[in-house]
């Protein structure tokens, strides 16, 4: 039987700026990533996300972006991997210590934004951002876009990985995502976003935008929280899954 | 036998910008405040004091403070009892994950600057700091000034507590500082501070402004790192409190 | 005939994150107070929101607030009169940049949130920000809460000042706004906001909290921008001022 | 007769933190770029900066950087043309407002860091950077690397252009500095970089690394103010340029 992960950024308002439906989000993902206050998130947002988190029986994984509140995360910076490895310790930890607070366990850590694609073509970014998590609890899950740089150095180091599609991106031959600036980049059609993801669990591949069936494995699906039609999605994809029998339910850690 | 910890601010420098004789003073002190990124700091200084603290035999400590790098978390502000809370756990949860990737222990947490002045009179700013490290670890030890509100709040929950005196500061007949814009609030002679100290140990109490004897309880004396005799004060203290017999140590956590 | 000025604070999205309905509440103002980037706006937002103002004709006027994006700037920071001389000057310089390009005169100055209630009553904090505004450029307008220390400085240095009144605020005896944590602080009911406002304008007082007539002068009222219903009460109270025959219109900067 | 500006970076303080020599450098230097508080300096340190630069008569330059002081404006951002627009404008704003208050005149602008690299050979980041000023005041003077891309959109649009050298740093084939990761990018030697300056400014060329005359035009020459031999290589280089005959002046605005 073949099983998914449905995991969403959370915890990105800041302040007196909201962003996202997360309340009516919860009920229907697995996996919730949270940021940690560089990229969006503060310190009270963090508390509630994680509460909010325990409550409906989410998963708690760390979404720790590049310092960067006015650009969201989303603009590269020329980091080093020193400074990456620092930067994913810190946010992890800070995050953390509101899940200890709370009596919950950290389950894994997903990089936001122009990290997490930085992550997935520099090797030693990856390696630096899989060396931290690491150290800092070997247990703690990677999750990465499927087959990318962040996902070999994971499971390189001895993290358990999770490979991570999109519903509402397309991709090109290489397997990677389609860039934004591409007209083709994104899936608005909800029906074409479901059978993707169906068919991205069920055939282990992707159709590219060439029409070609590109090998990738899907571990987790990523729903964006803060998509106007985010909540009718998550519905219909969750409808849709279960009518195919495919269970929806997080990765686990391994005990060790 | 008296005892006495000394203790120092460290890792205060950011990017490019430094402050403090951090090595040249690690060899002298027993416990050092390391910054967590919020009032100075930044995650590759944290790390780095982390490893010098660690390479010296210091205590770690977490020296959490107001959100304001220009201000270096001097300037007093208007934060809720849960914005402190929340503030104070994200920053002890950053330092943490560097002291437990490099296998250390975290033994104490320190306010900094006007957090620390503010936590010393307000009563529900106390107890919020004072939850919000209890929550995460009861076996903290709370750093605040002698006889302040973060003392008894501190007590009051069930943490170890240590009530912290100034060398080179003069109190008031409330055993509280006197204020530094009181023309007498420094203490400029190295004589006269070194002698403030070794009379609090020995005598639980200190000489107010006025010349009165204030009891006062000094579990731990704090270096300033910053000022330019700094390193030669520490020596000249180390020095004189081994001439007295007292004995220089940290505060040692209760095990649970 | 009485004459009234409506002004609504303005450019306070930042980066991915949106706050206010600018677009739709433009058309129903005179005067536009656009965040400068320390507690709000940055500099994409600034300078289309000078494009706005000058589209729709409305009154351009800097809102200098706070450093502190987290906060909104609404929480108080001891800062120094000159740290406040500065970064009004700073937050002044950095809109009227923009209002310089795109063509357009900058008109006045209304100190945000905290930083406004703070220079209400401080009159050392008051004098720094009228002089750094005159300083800047003696024509510019300086608004301020009705009847409070920056009123009286602004006008003591030379500037033009206009009394701000507030629709949806209640008042004590002494004139001032009753304090945001008073039950009664708020008026909720959109007839009574409006009355409010009329009686203002025509009987120069207003009815406190206590009952009794306060003296008061109401050059502009204030319109929250961020509010559910702001559109929808910012086009009643237009038409209800009509149908008093007040004139609604901005103040005049006084030819130098 | 040869002519040269000297320039400098200066108010890159911050709050409590301190670089530069800026007090021991103002009396050899011709022209300053003052940080414009994204990368470095705040309102304080700018407004003391403008102060001091009329008061040695130095002409006042705004150094506008990426949004980062913890890397102090030396890490490449991806922002966009539209971003950097908004940016130069932002902070050329802010700055004038402090020369505005103090009676001088704004001179010139540089870019500062990741930001001046990036405009050097990016024609979108160029040509918005050089709208950004000009639209603001057509009379100011950008600074570029010499032969840059910046100096290409500041001539096509209509500005003064002023093409700067480096004493310290080595040039490539194509006129362009030798990157920080080559041995070879900097020049330790005082009595070399003395004479490379004035190869340049008599020879109108520098030789390169690989021993080529590469035609180039100096215009200015840039010290740096937080090398801790700043002051002393000054003093030389002012008494090797005097004696050489050539002039130190700043370049003069065109009057409009």
């Amino acid at each position: 039987m073949h099983t998914i992960d449905i995991n969403c950024d959370m915890g990105e308002s800041y302040g007196a700026y909201m962003i996202g439906a997360d309340e009516q989000l919860f009920p229907y993902i697995t996996s919730a990533n949270i940021a940690c206050g560089l990229h969006a998130g503060d310190p009270g947002v963090m508390r509630q996300s994680v509460q909010s988190a325990l409550k409906y029986g989410v998963k708690i994984g760390a979404h720790p972006g590049l310092p960067d509140i006015q650009g969201f995360g989303r603009r590269k910076m020329d980091i080093s991997a020193t400074e990456a490895y620092d930067l994913i310790t810190y946010q992890i930890g800070a995050l953390a210590a509101f899940v200890q607070q709370e009596g919950g366990v950290l389950h894994h850590v997903k990089p936001h934004g122009a990290l997490y694609n930085m992550a997935a073509q520099s090797q030693s970014l990856a390696e630096a951002i899989a060396q931290a998590i690491y150290r800092f609890d070997p247990k703690l899950i990677l999750y990465g876009l499927a087959g990318s740089a962040l996902i070999d150095a994971g499971k390189h180091i001895g993290l358990t990985v999770v490979n991570e599609v999109f519903a509402d991106r397309t991709y090109g031959d290489d397997g990677q995502l389609t860039s934004r600036s591409d007209p083709l980049a994104l899936i608005t059609d909800t029906e074409q976003a479901v059978r993707q993801v169906i068919h991205m669990i069920q055939q282990h591949s992707v159709i590219s935008t060439n029409g070609n069936s590109i090998p990738l494995i899907a571990d987790s699906v990523c729903i964006h929280g803060d998509g106007q039609h985010a909540v009718d999605f998550v519905k219909e994809l969750k409808s849709r899954l279960e009518a195919e029998h495919i269970r929806i339910q997080p990765v686990m850690q391994i005990k060790s």
